[in-house]
């Protein structure tokens, strides 16, 4: 068993910053789902490319959304992830949709129109470590030039 | 861009099955959550430990629930994913306890109290691989000895 300790919400805030692939949940009709998304981080918020026809075009404008990133060592059990949670709303203005694509625009791999960028403003940001004396920064497999 | 297919679901239960870590996602009163977990597979479930007073031990007891694995390469726009949905049900019956623990017991490598059981036995599940001409199944970082 390994020790488990939160992040405090810089070290939340560089991780995050960090990643390239996350996943997002969203509530349904039927129930959660939960997607796997390219995003970027753009101020205080998660921007993420979709289609207007996709489980997250048609449930996640408007909703509040949970978003994940995360690391695990699965040979030393130890690991962090970064949770955070907010409404997300469609950016439809010019100069915000400017500003993403100039800061980093999030870039699906998977070819197919993804022309809604959705931006999950977050009120709540929590993380934890598993697993002490290490840190989780050095774990970062790629880091953007920012 | 890369090319995205559906992996079948044979393809899938593989992959699933020899997951370590992975995310399950659920539906709250204030919106969703999204939680890491170790878990295990048992028959066609996955099946989590976690406390009774945690988010998923509150909110996921007899809830849909849905949960995901991949992997990406960033280097190279690769990756893969399997999500599955379903009901989640508490698992109480002494032989049903047994024959997890016998299959695999699910590790929390986080300390503290883990003793509810959560059995998510699915009733979809799907996958996606985005690249082409490689096999997912090589990316499998740990291979359970099943």
């Amino acid at each position: 068993m390994q020790e488990s300790v939160d992040l405090g919400p810089e070290q939340c805030t560089l991780l995050l910053g960090a990643g390239i692939t996350g996943r997002v949940a969203l509530s349904s009709p039927d129930g959660p789902h939960i997607v796997p998304v390219n995003y970027s981080v753009v101020g205080e918020a998660v921007i993420m490319r979709t289609s207007p026809y996709s489980v997250l075009g048609t449930y996640g404008r408007g909703s509040m959304l949970a978003f994940e990133v995360d690391w695990f060592d699965h040979e030393r059990w130890r690991g962090w992830s970064v949770v955070v949670r907010g409404r997300a709303n469609v950016v439809t203005d010019p100069l915000e949709l400017d500003r993403i694509r100039t800061t980093w625009d999030p870039q699906p791999w998977a070819a197919g129109a993804r022309n809604l960028y959705l931006r999950l403003h977050w009120s709540e940001i929590s993380g934890r470590q598993i697993g002490v004396g290490w840190d989780p920064v050095e774990t970062l497999p790629v880091r953007r030039a920012v």
